[in-house]
């Protein structure tokens, strides 16, 4: 038996959605704007907040191009968070080049930022009026949740105690509905219905976590040279992450004691002492689990969703892709 | 003969836009970043923006709850560019009170800014399908430009030279667009043509032209006690204005010697010496009469208009009571 489908693949859309972005999206003048945003914009990133707009649309239907001034919106607005989130950390560095805050100097990375924002609503007003009302108020719906969610993550810098159950609502406002409204957004323009569109959210943001959890885990137990990050950067800056606050919560006072004094003390081997307190209370086991769980639940909400099983397999390989696991 | 119009003065309509928007716009949670915002707008300001907006509309037909959203969302917008203005400008007093930087930190000013844009949004969503897409185009572009008038603001500080068409470009970037476009957006709801949509647009960018020409000469010719404002700020500061670049262009060798020594000393009475080099220069004259030109300017635009003569009052009321003339 032979299926025949226009679907594509993450790699595929990924090709697809970078050279239909790699252009100039800002006028010339004033330069001391917007050559600001062309540098950062075209410092690359994984894009994948577009394509799974991209394959939201392919899901239940094809893309065109509005879709692609869909996924643009929600690529500029992404990179209007990074731009802004880097003044408010001081950082001098972004995807291993200077920030637009560092280069430029806050004032304008905050203005640059702020011009990048209305510019990802231009890309909207491309949006068929028929769909353009529920896009406009998924989009600040969106967008006002990632701001709390940024909000939350300052907050918490300061707070001495952050439960779990914060923790992950955090990071569902600040990383997960951005991926599932991409989606989603996505497959409004394919017209699917009302309850596949919230399948498809669901999917986004179990997948959106668990992406997170990973991202945790691979901080102390992942190998640096596959993953091309500085082992226990999250450590090194007493970050509250998944396996600190779980820590927290199953050390015994002895162990807690020990892992107060190593967050006191820079000590010279603080990462290795911390990672094997984090092994001592079974973080690492516990973190795969529950990525394992939301992974199934990402994958439950995918299959209940009512089109051909094969139309969802390139989101299924991205899934898996995206937590390193085998396909 | 006895004209019975439903037409509202800026007082009327100001009133019923006050005691609309005197609500709270932002729900409780996270307090962090939502007080700073609610903070903001209790403290006021002339609301001048959603009130032309309603002048806009009012001038071709009845105003209702879409006017009010939309007018809303202008000056959620103008709330907006203030408090990201604060920090750009490390102000520490607005309208007499702490600015949201100085009062929460720059950080969270940052994002309660970037919330405060993406509320005025969500207001857009209100619009109705039909003028959805004007609206949001209008929107869109007028929010870039007073971007763009901000950096060119910045730009111009450490620039020797500034000429006075580019001085007029950036303040007509950074405060006349959105004053016509809060009176153009107004006039699409109100169902104006594209002929006339245009006038509106003209009389609201010549008059916002006129009130910043205005704002510049009462810095150092107005009276403090009438205008409630520190004489002279614009020329403690070196703040380029029409003034100071009027008496560049115009001033002897000898005048320009004299102007770059009160500008680089802090003399005692500067403020006096700069004000009489003005009036030796003959600024305060050319200041009127550029200020007349550009009234002139928006009368015509608003005579133009292809409503009845009687519904223009209460816009050209206004526009005379912003420049302090008799009406």
């Amino acid at each position: 038996m032979i299926y025949i489908y226009a679907m594509q693949s993450f790699e595929d859309l990924s090709k697809k959605f970078v050279s239909y972005f790699d252009k100039r999206h800002f006028p010339e003048q004033p330069a001391s704007l917007y050559e600001p945003n062309e540098y950062f914009l075209q410092n690359g990133g994984k894009r994948i907040r577009p394509v799974l707009c991209l394959m939201g649309h392919e899901l239940f239907g094809n893309i065109n191009d509005e879709t692609m001034h869909l996924a643009t919106a929600f690529e500029l607005f992404h990179n209007f968070t990074l731009i802004h989130d880097d003044i408010m950390d001081n950082a001098p560095l972004r995807r291993g080049i200077e920030t637009v805050q560092n280069k430029f100097g806050s004032n304008t990375a905050l203005l640059a930022g702020d011009v990048m924002l209305i510019a990802a609503y231009k890309e909207l007003a491309h949006i068929h009026v028929d769909r353009l009302p529920a896009i406009l108020q998924l989009f600040n719906r969106t967008a006002t949740q990632v701001c709390e969610g940024q909000q939350l993550d300052m907050d918490f810098e300061s707070q001495e105690n952050v439960s779990m159950d914060a923790y992950l609502e955090m990071i569902t406002l600040k990383t997960s509905v951005a991926l599932a409204a991409s989606l989603q957004a996505g497959a409004i323009l394919g017209g699917a219905d009302s309850a596949d569109l919230d399948k498809i959210y669901a999917f986004g943001k179990a997948l959106g976590i668990a992406f997170q959890m990973q991202d945790d885990y691979l901080d102390a137990f992942g190998n640096p040279e596959k993953f091309g990050k500085q082992k226990g950067g999250d450590i090194l800056a007493n970050k509250k992450t998944f396996l600190l606050l779980y820590t927290l919560q199953k050390a015994s006072p002895t162990q807690l004691q020990e892992l107060r004094s190593f967050m006191q003390n820079e000590a010279n081997n603080k990462v290795e002492k911390v990672i094997q307190l984090f092994k001592d209370c079974g973080v690492d086991d516990w973190a795969m689990s529950m990525q394992n769980k939301y992974l199934k639940e990402a994958f439950a909400q995918l299959d209940a969703i009512t089109v051909d099983t094969k139309r969802k397999e390139p989101l299924k390989k991205l899934a898996l892709n995206l937590l390193h696991r085998e396909v």
